[in-house]
């Protein structure tokens, strides 16, 4: 099977944090960054985040450049979480106006995904949640969100929205936690064209198990994007696919296939020590690895095991397989 | 607000575990614990397990000597992870006939809880789920869960069941693991009688504000029954309410009196160490104290801080109520 | 038992982290943000961070500027966490220029606590660990690092280094996350003026009780200085204390007696969108009438309790001493 | 490098739990056990826990038993959790009748291990800690498993006490919970028989790195014991090695190399529902292969990058040995 592989220019922007706020590397323009990306062997696109990666190129720019470098954008990503007056939320906030503002972030996203050709947006709301226990009213709260996202999901029934659920951070709890919870969103807008995009490192530490998560999604028609990363399964560490964990990786790389994904294999990282084009790299080699090793694998043995919930003939199948 | 206060007899057990399979405690009869139980100042009701609790008195039988302590049953658990056989699930096994036999215990409860008057079922499966990643088929184990549930329901329509989620344990990972799982199995099943059992502790440690899951099913009508206890966030350890946590047990009661929740307070301990009836009292003491607090502390300026998510004014309301 | 109050002067800085690297506040001025912190009714001293803080005045200068405001500095810390060139490591960087450098700061931050009259200094290494398995030589690693203290304490063994122990972040593994391997340390290096400070939220996300890490420090007379500050058990959240905990806080107060600590009560918490002065002052006076509550417990009765490992009495006993 | 492989024999028991207290499996004798370990391939010895295996066959019997299987004993452990009586704690007991009792228990095992030729026992103390917040006081507590393990380790010098570290389960929060904990106990205690029993699935639900912690040990000589299992990160599942991690133990292997451990390697698994003898061999298979693995991998590649804290050079040599 066949699909595309994209990446978020995030690595290679500053990586400053909040106990490093020079960060690790220098501002560099987005023309430099895609150039930079397309050093990544097999790169098919890039995430552009809106409105700040189209201060010196507009969307039609930013496209006919891509193209120059055979490249696509995947996905228009909505900055939400950047805007200090948006602290207590973007689409949920309990300020009309606010929302109001927020609202149109997400629709002008949704006019550059049209022009770049990506037809969908993606929505992390990051300060949408709370930090106290005993601080927001929690009613008001939902009802705001759906309201919001229904707005945005009329504004243009060809772009799709993709949902990304995280449990915490920056809030300590977020109003869209889980793959679940996303699911009830979903449910309660009510429109075709809302889904999810699964960050793997997400589920991972909201202890979400990613080829159950994915195969939910897969059966509502609710997978319409995919990140990619791995992490210690407490928190977004956004690391290198492979480094710590290994069989979820198979499994899932096992699910998308027989479910039939069709979407981008994308990566979301966090490289601040390491050379963001090799560490990015990294990752797309271990998962070509892991699915030349599937390969291997014989999959009725693998079906017949799944079907009578015996982990040990898979172990045993793939320890066969890898030939070491 | 009037609300019943209940227990499960689980701490008037052995209080047995993997380490310490003898227990703590001798075996006593399910009539002995109901009389322990009714040691406890002001409990109107105890949950009790089928079949292991009707064992020398049936339903009815039970029913009358309840009446002689003015206790009721408050709701009937069926036991789904006890036997061994059922090791790969019950509701949800890969094999139809143990599914059958599950299906026949959740049916053989809810007529226990007609003739007890509960008229409510506990459906807590703790069996139902896997331990590894790349075990199971999740598309067939969702949908057998899906299908029994639906059964079930329909046996009845009368008597409720409430699904309780729990994130893990015994199996790694539940198939039924928070609030938001339970909400989704109770749209694909789409029967009436089909809702939630929120358990504090379960939501701590699945990182589930109380408050918000509350709201969340009280929105959807969906909060059938209410388990109290406390734990450090990561783990069901059962614990005495208030020992870990106090301003998130404060905004439960806030919420479940604002959401007119009418069902029953009941307790979910495990009291290993501690006198039963001691440990389950003072839980139910801490959380009449905690309303004692509420009542203090005038409703319409924590709606008003609520309403622009400001903590630090709930805190401060909530201090000086205390009048320490 | 009196004791003296402190702050970080954090709280009044920009608040910026990884996602909203505006910040939530402008930049202001150190002599701005000590006439900040004088609002914050008790407070007796402030916690400086060196270099940063001393560009406009230096310590001495500083030093008569907090007089004037019946100010004290109550520990100085090194910024050692900042430097993208330190970002493998400051005292146990692999490459020796780099801790040469970073011992050179912790000594000019020792010059520094002389002259302000501090007589403390706090180690907090954040980026000394490793974000990756299979990432470092740990044994050099150690070996640098204790190297590289015992050199700094022998500067001047009249000022006390206090080295704070934190599990992670911003590297996912901090070479000295828990209090027991900061003990390890103090054994290592084998000098009189290095200790601890005890962070209670640091404890809190490595799964510690306080009260038991402190005793365990006072044991050994190493407990040089005390942070507060809450969080849900997963993270450096930096909250108002009491807002998540309440039973530990008080436990950690017995101890703080029990043990005769002689040291300063400092808050470190990180109020983005909160007022920071008011948040601080939340903090006081939740430990202040914690400490109230305390003072109405016979402290016999707990003593006995807890020389039976007695929970349920010492909870009844607080219950009953709040009068509520 | 050849090391011998050995495992405890709880897989072979019932596996009952809270929650299926009949457990999985019939009730075996420890003979049977013993040749059902011996199906295993390639296993060397066997753990053999005190007083309960030994009721059929005294150690001497043992002896012989096990020489008949070409096997040996690998380490003694003494039951030390099974007993409600030690419900709050053994060597640590607030009463010294009991913790007289756990130290006889502690002697006979030792004179077991030295009848079996093992010449080391496994102190893990399940019940030596605290449930609750405010429950005990941690100086006595301290003081009084400092002197029991001191008085067992100057029963017999010529028998190593293999202190094995756990976070907690069965109580919330151990004693020793950490390897750094064990250490400081260690050092407290002062006598050369005393040292750790590394568990790689304690340490991931500890957070700490496998390898960090046995270089630690291993840097102090008191490595004495080695156990292997998997997990989430979160909880002792003591599941099958590589069904979860996996760069983590390629790199203890490595470091179990480098520093020269002369000691076993042994497993520590429960499984419930898969067979026992298969899921251990499948333990030993992925250790083995990722033992061929590093074989393959040029070791001053791997030492220059770990001088440099150069992970991606790591992980890249790692996938190209693979040959995948």
């Amino acid at each position: 099977m066949i699909h595309k592989w994209s990446t978020n220019l995030i690595p290679f922007g500053t990586a400053s944090d909040r106990f490093c706020p020079a960060g690790f590397r220098p501002v560099i323009s987005t023309r430099e960054k895609i150039l930079r990306a397309k050093q990544i062997p097999g790169l098919d696109g890039v995430e552009l985040h809106y409105p700040a990666m189209f201060e010196d190129m507009d969307p039609a720019q930013t496209k006919a450049f891509l193209a120059e470098q055979n490249l696509e954008c995947s996905i228009v990503t909505p900055i939400m979480a950047a805007d200090p007056a948006w602290g207590f939320g973007s689409l949920s906030n309990p300020d009309a106006g606010v929302r109001r503002d927020a609202i149109r972030r997400v629709t002008e996203s949704m006019d550059a995904a049209v022009t770049l050709g990506a037809m969908q947006v993606n929505l992390w709301l990051g300060q949408d949640g709370f930090d106290y226990p005993f601080q927001v009213d929690y009613r008001s709260q939902w009802r705001n969100l759906v309201e919001s996202v229904a707005e945005c999901a009329a504004y243009n029934p060809d772009v799709r929205l993709c949902v990304e659920p995280k449990l915490k951070q920056p809030r300590t709890h977020s109003l869209l936690g889980t793959t679940s919870r996303v699911l009830l969103l979903i449910h309660d807008v009510g429109l075709e064209n809302v889904g999810c995009l699964f960050d793997t490192g997400h589920a991972l530490f909201s202890y979400e198990n990613f080829a159950e998560q994915v195969v939910m999604l897969q059966e509502k028609g609710k997978l319409f994007h995919l990140h990619f990363n791995d992490n210690y399964g407490d928190w977004d560490w956004d690391m290198v696919v492979g480094s710590v964990h290994y069989m979820e990786f198979l499994e899932v790389l096992f699910w998308v296939r027989q479910t039939n994904y069709q979407g981008w294999y994308s990566l979301d990282q966090f490289p601040q020590r390491e050379d963001p084009a090799k560490a990015l790299a990294l990752s797309i080699s271990a998962i070509k690895q892991m699915e030349r090793l599937l390969d291997r694998v014989d999959e009725s043995v693998l079906q017949k095991a799944l079907a009578r919930h015996d982990y040990l003939t898979v172990q045993a199948a793939i320890e066969t397989a890898t030939g070491i």
